[in-house]
This record gives C-alpha cells, sequence and structure tokens, in this order.
C-alpha cells in the first residue's frame, strides 16, 4: 500500500471545498496519515481568549489537503476509510462565539437581541484515562469525559465551479459534524470533478449531537485514511458505513428538509441492496430507521438517518469494499 | 397501591387532549392497567384494505382516559411510569394514507402531486421470538423485526382551554412518537388544568425515529402505568427519564425549533440539577447531547434531546421519584 | 336585512375558536353591529405600562361571538362582508411584550438570550386627518400615520372538537392578522360545525405586513358586517374578495408552507373560475401572483397569495355574492 | 458619463458569482449598455421543447459581466442603478423543470413522488400593447398580461474566495428575483473583493411574486444601468431605493429567516435615516412594513421588505445618490 504522509504548513491550508489546487496527487488505495489544524487555526488556546477578536473570519477552519486522486472522474465513488484518529495537542478548545450556534440569534436566525456572552472553555486530555476534562467558568464543576475523535469536515470538490467556504456541509460533504465520522468508517462520495479533489479537517476531541453551542472540543488531530476509488455509482448524497450501520447524512434548511434528504436516500439505497420496491423500502425504513441529528448550527443543518445491519440480511455495499478497507487497515496500526 | 384496570367500551374512545369528562378519579401513586385501541380504531386488519375508504378521520388515535388525578392542580408535576407494555393482539398493521406522512406532500408543505401509493403492511408477532414479522407487498422478502413495545401518545390536557387533537404532540406531551416512551421510562408532564387528565394511547409495537411514513406497527396495548404527583415544579416541555438517562421532547415546527426547545429545557434541567450557569450548561451539553429525532410527521414535529446519566455525577431529579417508582414497579411485574 | 347590535359584557368575551356557547343566534344574511375590545383586553392603557405584568395570558385577544348562523351544516361556506370598521376609542396602543414578536427569541425559537425591552407605544387617533400619531420613546420623532382599521381576528370554530386560542391563526381562519381584512372585504370560510360559530376581534387601527413586534396599533372596534350563508363549496382554506382582488390565506409553518398552502389554494380557485387545467393555473399563477406576509409572529405564520382581477377575464366566485353583499352593504352606511 | 456596451459572446457567458475573470474594467460613474441571454441560455424556444432534455444544468442563467469597478474595495457601496430594461427578442419563455419549483418536491424537500409534468409555455410580445401573452397548453384560454421587464439576477463576487452558482440569491445579490428590481430602482451591494465585480442577467418579461414554478417569463434583455461606487458603508444585505420606496432583500432558508433579515436590517436603515433607537425602529416598521415575497424556489429563498417614503420625512440615503443617478439616468434615455 503506497503510504504518503502530509503536514500542511500554515500557508498550505486551505478553506474551501473547490477552487484549490492539489496539495498531491495520489494513487486509489493510497494511505494518507493527514496532520490537520483546529477550526480555530489555533488561535483559541486559553480561556481568557476573547474569540471575537482571536478569530479571523477568513481564515477558520483549516482543510488539509486537497488530494488530487488519479484516475477519479465526475460520477465515480470515492471511498475514505478512516484507520485511525489520534489528538495532536494535549488539550482541547470550545468557545462560544458572537452571532454563531444553534442556541443563539445568528447572521440568519437575525433577531435584536445582544451577542451572548462569548467565553473558552480549554479541556487537557488524560492520555490514560483516555478523556477530556470539562471544567466550568463559574464554579467548580468538573467533569472528565470520554475522548471520543472524530472529523467534523471530510469532503470533495463541489460540482459546477462552485467553491464554498469548509464550515458547509452539502452534497460534497464537507462540514457535517457528525460524530459517526470516526475510526472504523467508511465514508463515500460522489466525485464532482477530475481527481476528486479530497480534503479534511476540523478534527474534534468530542462532540454532541447537533454541535449546540457551535463548537465541539476543538484539537489539532493526526488521521490515518485510506482513500480508495470505485468507478461509477456515485452517491447522490454522502453515505457511511461502518460495521454495525448504514447511513446517509443530509445537510439543508430548515432541519426537516436535511431528514428527507437523508430518509429518502436512504430508501433508494435499501431497495438496491435488498432489492425492494420504493414503497415497501419506505415501510421498512420507518420501522428500523435510527435518526441522530448531526449539527444544527453551520450554513446547513445535518441530520444522519441510520440503519442497523443487525436487523437485516447480510448485504454488501459498493462491491464489499468496505470489509476490504477493514482488512487493510490493519496493516497499518 | 391502588391498582385500577380500565378497558374503554367503544363509545368511551378519546380523541383529544382536552375538552373530555374524565373516565375516573385516582389519587396519586395508582397504577393503571389499561387497554388502548390501535391508531387506525382497528379500522385496518389486512394488506388489503384501502386506508382512505376505511379510516374515519374523526376517529383516529383513539385514548384511554383521561384520570383525573386528585390533588394535582396548575403547577405540579405529573409523573407517569411505565411500567408494562403488552401487544393486545397477535399482529400490528402500518399503512401509508395519502397525504400524510414524512416523505409525501401533506396539507401543510402543500404541492401540486397526486398523492403516493396507499398500502397496508401486517406484522405478525411471534411471542416466542419477541419478534413483529415484515414482509414485502411486492416480492417475497421477509424479515423478523425485535418486538419493542412503546407508547406513542401520552399526555394531559393542555392550558387555556385548548382542546387539540390526540393526533397533537405539545407541551402536554401527546402524540409525540418517541420510542423512549417505553418500559422503564418516566414521563414528567407539568399539570394545565385541574386533575390534570391523564391519557395515553396510540400502542406501536416497535418504531423508527422519525416515523417517516406517518404509522409504526400500530396495535392495541395493554399499558401498566403508576401515575404519581410532585406538588410544584412543573416542566415547560415534557421530560422522560430512564435508568440511563435524562431526556426532553420538544415539538414544534420547523424541526429546528423543535431542537431548539429540547436543547434549552435540557441546559435549564441540567443547571438545576448541577448548579451550572447557563453558559457553562450550553458549553458541557453541546460535548454530550444525543439528538434521536421522534417524529417528523405530525402537525408537529418531536425531537428529543438526551443525555447519558453516565457521564455525570450522580443527581436525582424530582426527588428521586424516578427510582422509588421503579422500586415499586416490581410489585406489579 | 335583520341587523343585530351586540356589544359584550366583559364576562362575555370569548378566548377561543371553537368550545364556547353562542352569544346568538342569526339567520343567513344578517348584518351585525359589533364592538370589540382590543387584543390587550384594555390591560394596556399608557406608555407607562409594563406589558408582562399587565397582561394576563388567559384573557388575551377577546373575541366577541360567537355566532350561530341558522342551517350552516359542515362543508358549507360562510361569506363575511366588512362593511365599516370604526375605532371605538380615540387612541391604539402596541407593545413588545417578552418573548414574542417576529424578532426575538420566543417560546418556539427557543435561544438562551434575554428578553428584548417591554414597553408601550400609544397611538393617538386624529379623527380630522383620519390619521394615528407615533412617537419615539427615546428622542421626539412624531409621525402621523393614515388610519387603516383592520381586523386581526376572523373565523369560525375548527372541525373535529378540536379548540383553539383566539390567538392562532389556522385553516378556520382566525387570528391571520392580514390587513387585508378590511373595509369592502368578503370573506369565506368553510363551515366546520352546525351553525358555523362566528366570531370577530382584534381590531387593529393600522398594521404592517408581518405585524413584526408581534402588535400592531391594537384598539377597541366597532365593526358593521353582513354574514352570509351558501350552501355547499366550503374552501379548504379562507379565501377573501374585494372589488379588485382574490385572496387565500394559508397559515402554517415554516413560512414556506404557509406560500405553498395560499399558492395550491389559489391554483385550485383560478383553475375553477377559469377551467384551465392544474399545470396551466400554475403557470399562470406564476406570472401574476401577490404575495402579501400577513403575520410571522403567531402561532402559525400567515401568508396571502392574491391576484388582481383587473388581470383576468371577469368571473364571479361563490356565485357573485360578493358583487351583492356590496350592494346590500349600501344600505348600512 | 461613460458609456460601456457590451454584447456577450456564447464562451463570455459567466455561470457563477465569483471567481470569473472580468469582462472589463469601468469606472465608477458608468453606464453599461448590455445585453444578457435567457436563463435557459436559448435552449428553450418552443412549446414542444423538452425541458429536462434541452437544458443543461452546468450553462443556466448565464451572467453577463463580471465588471471590475476601479477603486472599489472591500467595504464600499456599489450602486447600481436600472435606467432601462428593453426585451432583447420579441417572445419569451417559461417552463416547468422536474424537481424545480415552489410547488413540486426537490432535491431539497426530497420527496417519494414522481416528478410534475414538465412542460413550456410561450409568451409572444405585443410591443404596441406592451403585453405579454399567456396561452394555456390545454384549452384555448388567452390573456394578455402587461409587460413589466424587471432582472432576475444582479450582484456581485462574494467575500472568502467562495464561488456560487448565478442560480443563488444570497447577501451578495444574485438571483433575488424580485419583480422590484426593475426600471428607477437603485440597488446597493457590499462590495466584498477589490473591483467588486459586478454582473446581471436574468431578463424576466414579468414575474409574479415567489416564482411558483420556478421560471418567470423569462427573456433575452437590453439592460442600461449606471454602476457607481460610495466609498465605505456597504450594506450587511442588498437595499434598494427607488423613487416611494426604501427596500431591504433577505434570502435564506426557511423563509421565516429571509424574513427576519430583511427586517432587521430595515429597523437598521430606518434608525440611521431617522435617529431612531432600535426598539422604536421596530416599533414603527411592525406598523408601517410591507412585504412582498420574491421568491421560494432558488437555493435561497428570497423575502423583501419594503417601506412608502410617503410615510416619513424626507431622507437621503447614501448620501443622496438615488436620486442624482435618476437626474444622470435622463441623458440616458
Amino acid at each position: 500500500m503506497d503510504v504518503v504522509d502530509f503536514v500542511p504548513q500554515r500557508d498550505q491550508f486551505v478553506y474551501t471545498f473547490g477552487g484549490a489546487a492539489p496539495a498531491a496527487t495520489i494513487r486509489p488505495g493510497t494511505a494518507l496519515r493527514l496532520w490537520s489544524e483546529d477550526a480555530f487555526n489555533n488561535a483559541i488556546t486559553s480561556r481568557s481568549d476573547v474569540p471575537s477578536s482571536k478569530l479571523d473570519p477568513r481564515f477558520l477552519n483549516p482543510q488539509t489537503g486537497p488530494f488530487y486522486i488519479e484516475g477519479a472522474a465526475p460520477g465515480d465513488t470515492l471511498a475514505v476509510h478512516i484507520v485511525e484518529l489520534t489528538p495532536a495537542r494535549s488539550w482541547g478548545a470550545s468557545a462560544t462565539i458572537p452571532f454563531f450556534g444553534g442556541l443563539t440569534m445568528t447572521d440568519r436566525t437575525s433577531l435584536l437581541h445582544e451577542a451572548l456572552p462569548e467565553a473558552v472553555w480549554i479541556y487537557e486530555i488524560d492520555s490514560a484515562a483516555q478523556t477530556v476534562g470539562f471544567q466550568t467558568r463559574r464554579g467548580d464543576f468538573e467533569l472528565a469525559l470520554p475522548l471520543e475523535p472524530m472529523l467534523g469536515t471530510v469532503g470533495v470538490a463541489p460540482a459546477g465551479s462552485e467553491v464554498f467556504s469548509s464550515l458547509t456541509p452539502e452534497r460534497f460533504g464537507g462540514n457535517m459534524d457528525t460524530p459517526e465520522m470516526k475510526v472504523g468508517t467508511t465514508a463515500y462520495f460522489n466525485v464532482n470533478v477530475d481527481g476528486a479533489m479530497f480534503s479534511l479537517g476540523d478534527g474534534h476531541y468530542r462532540q454532541g449531537e447537533g454541535e449546540a453551542c457551535g463548537t465541539a472540543v476543538e484539537g489539532a488531530m493526526n488521521s490515518t485514511v485510506i482513500v480508495d476509488l470505485i468507478k461509477g455509482g456515485g452517491p447522490v448524497w454522502p453515505r457511511l458505513e461502518n460495521d454495525s450501520h448504514w447511513m446517509i447524512v443530509g445537510s439543508s434548511r430548515p432541519m426537516e428538509d436535511s431528514w428527507r434528504i437523508s430518509q429518502v436516500q436512504m430508501i433508494h439505497w435499501l431497495s438496491e441492496l435488498f432489492e425492494l420496491e420504493t414503497m415497501d423500502a419506505y415501510q421498512l425504513l420507518t420501522q428500523i430507521s435510527l435518526v441522530p441529528v448531526a449539527n444544527v448550527v453551520d450554513t446547513n443543518y445535518s441530520v444522519v438517518t441510520k440503519v442497523s445491519k443487525d436487523l437485516l440480511p447480510q448485504r454488501s455495499a459498493f462491491g464489499g469494499i468496505h470489509a476490504d478497507l477493514r482488512e487493510r487497515a490493519r496493516s497499518l496500526m
């Protein structure tokens, strides 16, 4: 297996999906060992930092990449398997930022209130216990929460020459902010442009569903992923698979539209896998669907539809590539 | 413990929250053994039934109750603990109904399409295996799914003399359609009127999150619940508790508003339980929240915010009544 | 023409659609001369009033009625023609109320902000100039705005034994808060229950589209309306007609659903009036529709679809009753 | 006054806001005489055309431009005054397109229906009568509707290196599809990048509010506009001004967010113009706002908040440039 290591220099950070020159060209099946900066671009390092004065809106959510995958053409499927996610710092940070987040007025849900207080929380990692430490700003409440690393942002370049901020979740993936994007998951994206132009970033040491305040436990991350290519079969919206579940991520507004997207796409997927007529698949999904919300804070809201493989006969999606990637991943660990 | 058995006659079914005379008056702490008809009012019994010609919109989702709880006054908390849920028939039914459901145009998401095909699926219960059998209408795909009984509809009378169809989820509970309303759960409702006027119905033998097509595996149910009263402390929106989680159910439209409600209420609850300042609780919830969607098909959409007790120091909500009800429930099983 | 005068006593005010005994029974074609209290129930009378301490949530938006119309049966059409609206006081009031309004967090768009400042504005009527006087609270900016009386709330009892607060706009009409509900307008409602149970209230001396802060220039009103009955033909959603326009009011959430409702219903109406196929009516409406927003503050948001009669061949809706009511109205002025 | 004529060649059409090289550089104050192709890229020319087979999604809504305005820097205000709009063809076209439009399921409001029928309507212009002719596809209903030319799409490059399809309405303007973008209107945009990069397109010979089916009477257009620059003062969202009204266009989803944006921005504008405190401006707007919906079909929905100058003391916005541009425009007519 080809293995490529890449630690971007600060001036190599990329802040968009689309519009960026490739960091490197790789062959399908390559393992990437990538370092990514945190979503704050390392501007938040202490609980005394004031987010609005530290954060530069032009330089948020830096991505590592993009990678040009040889042979990837529009309509193909890019498979990205997450082998390993390791915090690259001993602490993570979260913050409330004026007019950003799910429980504040924003530039869209535009109201007449003053901004909520801005503040920073620092989470120290306890490597032995595999926890991150929450500490209140007022009072002395402390809590050790399980370290559960995930990637907030994974995606490919969009179609139609569009270029989106890396803060956006869309059909091309991007800033979906779902805790399902963790070790053991294979993500499938439709290829929109030659080379696919894959990138990742926005490491989270842990995140609740919805990402209410807008920021998870953000941290620099060392990620090992295998990137492979399937000719054709590109899914309309991102699909995820791990050993136990099939998933779709829909991203739009209002949130019911995100849900509708993920449900309709899952109905199509079940129809393919089990040769079901659409209304039968609709009925079946109604009784077995799990729906963990991903984010209600980004430029689109993301909702996951999730189905347990245990409830269903065994099937292989995308030619069984997930099982194969799991196998190949072992050699990297 | 007082134990009251009640099997309503057909003419005793109630189709609203509010506006109905009590079926009986009970003392706080009473155990109710209740039979409830299915949401179709038993009009769907075969896969050859045509829902739109069988269903009478005036008589959908019949409730069993309401019960007048002695001493319950506005602002009090009604605690309802689900002890046992047993299917009262050997089969359940689900159906697609014209212009009803999450992936069809409706009377609200009003479009110019024709109705989707209407159809019925019958699920036979296998008591030994504790499963319900899914069978496609086209083709011969069959699947045994775990029997996971729950109540779609549990609630009290609304405030302000309003009367809502039993198809509505709201502050008073009602048709929330969350799979969390299962054995072992205690639900807390604010009392809005003297006597609280508690009722339940809409048994589901199983349901996926979102209840996409609009109907779960609907079935008549035998429910055992203990109904108790806490003076004061009525929650603004329904709270749920089981041995492992605290939960809030928000119901509104669009779906992000349902989510916002459930998140803000959970922040307030965490603040109370752990004496946290609001912004600290907001931060904490951001990293630990679970958000399983309940329904995206009813007159309001329902979203659950859920927090694992395991992640937090031990606390007792509502004076520890949940643990107490668990204890009392044992004598009934 | 029968003419009935009715000034309700304070204990005769009604706060719901549905659930109330009739104030009187009238024959179709009766003219009603009604006095209605303002939406604040006269609790706000000075700019030094503090809304949250003056207003009683149980007694907001008092309605005058309901009237039982002889012979009105479910499925019939109730036609209500507004003959005259005259302020019953020399001043009106508007207020910002905590957590109510379109540009504040609410109990639904639930966020973590503090309430916006609450305040009262008093508008003196200048009868000669036919204006209401706006005056800032801070500074000395004054403005005479045209007096343009309208009714915020007009409707009938809902179907299915439901009872809604008079603050709700729905299929049955209610608190639609559209400035189109003014002198010269005929409103058509589907009759849901025997007698229709018509009521009105919520006089506005003027209101902008959207009613942003949640309250118009609220004032007691003397209304003269003719109430007539057409057997059958009840519209799914309220229709309005004046000499120049046909209109539909849709009320739901999110706002695009209110718009969709009003557009689809107008397409059906145009199809009926001009014998158009649905897609042709869709095309035509696309090029001629006006869409003035009504309210974005109530329990449902209301959007009006409006079509100019001038653009279209002459047609009579509902058997030409609007022209007839205009004629009959002359004898009352 | 500098006058620049520009008729793009087919290979000069631009399909994005952002990401395109300038067609020309102009000085502030230049009058542009521009020809723009219709939104279908001239692929629809007959009522027998089948949209889904004629339209190429990569080449929809071609823009004319962009123009680099000398001296325009981020934070400045670009003022675009529409002097003249003349249809460049003798006919316009409208169409229903599968899964596009306001009353059909879409890729976002994703449901399980089949597509609505696709069809084309051709509107012949009667130059003498200044009308466009509507003709049903089924039956022989015909109607002459007033020719009311407007531009669906006017805007500048977005900030942050983003590149959006010309089908998108956003802060930078773009595909707002409001009938207010007509002769006599001055539009104000914040400059996001050096040179502003102004472009326009999407001529409509007429359009109803909401643009229900997704396409107006689309046609090639000859536009005369004066483009001027004000240093600083760039508005957060597009502002419009004509002789009678001030307006803001908000574009987002759900539609209440578009409305909230336009209302809050108008409150800020009124506060500036009349030195009002925010709550006073909120109150005032509540009583005088007009809210004509623009589009409910594009990637964002657009809502206009509109205030009549007649109701208010005379004020000059942006240094009175609108009156000045009206004056300058005369020399071009």
